[in-house]
């Protein structure tokens, strides 16, 4: 879809440039400053100029790092000594436990019990304090947190998070100037927000576009409804992608700074999958295939030449070796 | 094995700086500058600092088009309106098919009839004559040669195709100035022979080793025999490392510019492979696991701290996905 304009309120919502500079400081040599490079294979495959920003390559193997670190930095020394919690099904969670281990902060994560073993498994190996949820995630996790006076580490709906994720897109403008087309995956619409803004700044042509799972559209269904808007079902084989909810604060970033917003069928990320690991040489999750989907479905069309940036969100799945 | 020291004949064998200089020139904009990152997840898993050179992203998935662009390129006009022939039980040809179809020229493509099936059908794809051949090899494309007067583009054993992939080995250099260890996997020896050269001119101090499958050992056996000396069997996982024969240019670089050579078993190869897909990210085939399996094998010792970089040599695999 067309993403609707802003609604009035939706300026004030955004990070701004110094937010995105003191994120960059904050973050320098905790995370990593991820390659990116032109992939042969991909774009003879696509018919264009096909660039991956390589986010799979990060500390717990996705973007995630980026916004929770910064968030961290963010904290008080008494909310640091109370100790912060989170929820996740997987690449958040990871990333939250690492980095609170790091800064010798306390740390809980809870995660539905339905969660892939391996990521179970990983985040354990981290170090964190587990529980795995049966029924309503959220509700427990607010349990818990009023309990323990324990600080939240919001996946997506918190601007220290989107500032975080914007470093990213201020890379991809640092190493491809030119870019025609930026592609960013969609789940809770923390890395589009943050990839977005800082795109958009620098580039105000460039075409800017999110993909989610055509089941696990809650960015779509919440564009279309004018506010965040639960999904009662999500579900995906690109795992990563499947939060149920979005935040008013995505939704201002969305609507302030990305184009479109399209859709993929599970077969068309499945057969992405494969092509990313043959063609493009990653070990990717399959998240981060839906921009290679999308194109291969016609969703999105690039013209011979064109400059595209994929951004390339997370690696971590049992599906390769 | 600790590397014997240069045989008197050696240094009138090796590739000069000028040559390399010029190899760079022909091929760039043909080939990928090709990403080198820090690997955290490997950095943390084998307790150093790892970085990985990524010529698995290369066109044909290997580092192996660097030698193949600068020989085509070094050919006269009448050499090329002959055509070209190579055999290779799998990225050579791939890279020989891809570079003549590029240049125009003719190529006639040898692989054992025993060779992987998605690699037969890659070389097929790429528009090369194809002839799978039953027995000896290299007796038929030697004659194959002889009857139609082609040239042989030989997948080491060639100042050219070492030159080309000395390019890859300045890369390193420029990268990672004050890089400690170079690992380099090893099958007929032609990238190690120009990283090694590349990386010891500019770093006289640089530990440089080569590492091998146990069961396809030529370069170790014939560094032991002091003369190239073909294996009666070879065979690995790491299929990319099964040459069964080096080259006397091969072996003076080796011994002019490489510390040590290692072998490592194949239980070790499987297992590190899966841990570079798994922390490394990286869709590699299992010839580019070697180095990796020797540091876990401790057939080579990193320091704490130490600065490796860790060639990644190809991607081409049906392992995967």
């Amino acid at each position: 879809m067309q993403v609707p304009p802003p609604q009035p309120e939706d300026a004030g919502l955004l990070v701004t440039d110094a937010a995105i500079d003191a994120a960059a400081e904050t973050i320098r040599g905790k995370v990593l400053r991820s390659p990116m490079f032109r992939s042969p294979g991909l774009s003879d495959l696509l018919g264009a100029d096909i660039h991956l920003k390589c986010e799979l390559f990060q500390p717990t193997g996705s973007f995630k790092v980026r916004g929770v670190f910064n968030k961290l930095a963010s904290l008080s020394d008494e909310e640091k000594r109370a100790g912060v919690i989170a929820f996740s099904a997987g690449n958040h969670a990871m990333a939250v436990a690492y980095a609170a281990r790091q800064a010798g902060v306390d740390v809980t994560i809870c995660m539905p019990a339905t969660a892939v073993a391996f990521k179970v498994q990983a985040v354990r190996d981290l170090g964190a304090r587990l529980e795995l949820v049966e029924g309503d995630l959220v509700a427990r996790v607010m349990a818990i947190r009023e309990e323990r006076a324990l600080t939240l580490i919001h996946p997506f709906d918190d601007p220290a998070v989107v500032a975080g994720a914007a470093t990213c897109g201020r890379e991809v403008i640092e190493d491809l100037p030119d870019v025609n087309t930026v592609l960013v995956p969609v789940g809770g619409g923390g890395l589009i927000s943050g990839v977005a803004v800082a795109v958009r700044r620098a580039r105000p042509d460039c075409r800017i576009i999110g993909i989610e799972p055509r089941d696990a559209d809650v960015v779509t269904q919440s564009l279309m409804a004018g506010l965040p808007t639960p999904l009662s079902s999500s579900k995906s084989m690109a795992d990563g992608l499947t939060a149920p909810v979005t935040g008013a604060i995505n939704l201002a970033h969305i609507r302030s700074c990305v184009d479109e917003i399209v859709t993929v069928e599970e077969d068309a990320i499945a057969a992405a999958f494969v092509d990313v690991v043959r063609q493009g040489k990653l070990a990717i999750e399959p998240a981060a295939a839906v921009t290679v989907a999308a194109i291969q479905a016609g969703s999105v069309v690039l013209q011979p030449g064109e400059t595209a940036c994929l951004i390339m969100c997370g690696g971590n799945t049992d599906r390769l070796a």
